[in-house]
């Protein structure tokens, strides 16, 4: 099949190996009928099953009941960014957001284009977006509390969500959707970009509860209104059908090889704490996450100095480990630990970097 | 293999064998990378590889100069039909559209939703959309007039664009693109779904001339402005990898195995003439569209009687003949002889055709 590395890339990511697989095989006659899953209609019989068993493996694995929508939107986490405000704002009210790094800037950002008036209620932009702020208070009148719940580039996520009371709360979950159970109850949409934990790049999962369709503004471009894609079943036009059906196999892969997402946050937090537990116990590598914050997603630390960092990416690049070079906006190494990666990957890992040490510590 | 069918899909639609068999061999270890085209990063000298020659080879293809920009963009046809008001309308200026169908009625829509003050400036409704209008005339300030060069529903296509002086000229070219040489020269913008001509469903390739960046108003947002899209290659966010590395093969399919877009014209011609010739010389099926205004990419037709359309669908759905019933809004039967359909498919169906007529005509 060709060398295959430790893939600890941030998105586009690592898939598991079986879904590979399973799109290889199935790549020139789709389920018998004698073309290639890109090559069908997607109001076909055969496309229709593989949308509606994505919706009903995703709905399982996150229990949403049947006030939750599942929606497949293209555009990225990116143009949520924008149909978020658009869609939920409500006039006279404010939109509050926690400013935790790159991607809340960005969802803040967009929120202001469109003029809404944002709050920004919480930040930890003070120490370089290292932590995630506490004690956040939200005013009842608020139209939505937004957050995003891991941050890749700085290697934080929330590990509660803060307490909103009756104001719906939103979120980015692009990188760690599927990893870990959480409550959907307070939650009036979330997000995900599919290249993290989910699929490939080319799709964007989007659940919202049905109350909140209620604030939709009737004057919206069809394609930037979520009671479209609710109304059509996500096929108001030709949808990313090939997006959707890796989709829908790294779902089957959740549930039926992996057993669930409870199942699934407990291989990540082994993963997770074989890596800070090596951090913690050594002074060569400094994490730059606060502990409290840490992500069990995005595992970023640095090396003593920068003759070391790149003699350390240069060793990295003739070693089977691959995708651990730091976001180019804050440097260093990254570490993904996404769903598809093995345990035996951050093993690896973790050798490479105890023999890095004992060369050059 | 599997079965193979041959697949008159509308789109999504066949693609070419060579491209299936790539895609499948490369899904595990991508060029040596040890990670699949699914897994790699976009940032990756590999990625930016695959988005580099793909421009390239449509530049090449359509005989583009360097004044436009090939962008890739998620949302489909349907988002362009938001975008290009949004981007292209000047203040005080109408925009003009020519009404040939759903999916020009659908880009009128959205227009008129904008708030854009909108024109129709010729439409063929008055015969449900068989024919394309002849002498439009357009003032010369309009902000751009719109046109859908193929009609799949209705089996319509422009065979010489409307003149328009120093009008821009805007086209949704989905069903068309890359079947037929034509001279870029007057066009503004065009944009094309790539599930039918030229990739998998998931990514819309745009190309805008530089002049045209002039209009986009500063305040828009951020992935709804094609400025975005010009000034970080399609990158701004994670863009549809996988989608854009099939539209690289079809491309290099297009120019090294077919040997580029005029050689591919005269085998969409003869496939073309070979089902048209055929309709002429009989009267038993009926094409729908005027004989001026026929497509070379979809060909629609009826039989005498709906008795009769049940059991030809009957026996094409037993046969080796797929993707021929007509779209649900207007019944009978079409035939989409996109690039990738080889001639045999069409000498094929004909001889279905001639063989059902012989036991029911």
């Amino acid at each position: 099949m060709g060398r295959r590395i430790y893939n600890f890339n941030p998105g586009p990511a690592a898939l598991p190996l079986p879904v590979l697989q399973k799109i290889q095989e199935e790549m020139l006659d789709f389920k018998g009928t004698g073309m290639s899953i890109l090559e069908i209609s997607h109001r076909s019989k055969a496309f229709e099953e593989v949308l509606d068993d994505a919706i009903a493996r995703i709905k399982r694995l996150l229990k949403l009941d049947n006030r939750y929508h599942v929606l497949f939107v293209q555009g990225g986490a990116s143009l949520q960014f924008i149909m978020v405000p658009m869609n939920l704002a409500v006039p006279g009210r404010k939109v509050a957001y926690v400013d935790t790094g790159t991607w809340s800037s960005n969802a803040i950002k967009e929120a202001r284009i469109l003029g809404r008036e944002v709050a920004v209620i919480a930040s930890s932009q003070d120490r370089e977006y290292c932590y995630i702020p506490r004690g956040i208070y939200v005013p009842s009148d608020t139209a939505y509390l937004h957050v995003t719940s891991n941050n890749t580039i700085r290697g934080t996520q929330f590990h509660a969500f803060p307490q909103t009371g009756t104001v719906p709360l939103v979120s980015d979950m692009s990188s760690d959707i599927f990893s870990r159970v959480f409550d959907p109850e307070p939650f009036g949409l979330f997000y995900a970009g599919a290249q993290k934990n989910a699929g490939p790049a080319g799709v964007t999962i989007v659940v919202v509860r049905e109350d909140m369709l209620e604030r939709v503004p009737k004057d919206l471009s069809t394609m930037l209104k979520y009671t479209t894609y609710v109304e059509k079943k996500s096929m108001f036009n030709t949808p990313p059908c090939f997006a959707i059906y890796v989709v829908q196999l790294v779902a089957r892969w959740l549930e039926e090889t992996i057993g669930g997402i409870a199942r699934m946050e407990s291989i990540n937090r082994r993963k997770a704490d074989l890596l800070y537990d090596y951090l913690d116990g050594q002074d060569f590598y400094r994490g730059t996450a606060d502990r409290d914050s840490r992500s069990l997603m995005n595992v970023t630390f640095l090396l003593p100095n920068a003759e070391l960092e790149q003699r350390f990416l240069k060793e990295l690049q003739t070693s089977d480990l691959g995708g651990l070079k730091g976001h180019r906006s804050v440097g260093g190494f990254r570490a993904s630990l996404y769903n598809a990666l093995p345990v035996e990957a951050v093993e690896v890992l973790v050798g490479f970097m105890r023999e890095f040490v004992r060369r050059n510590g």
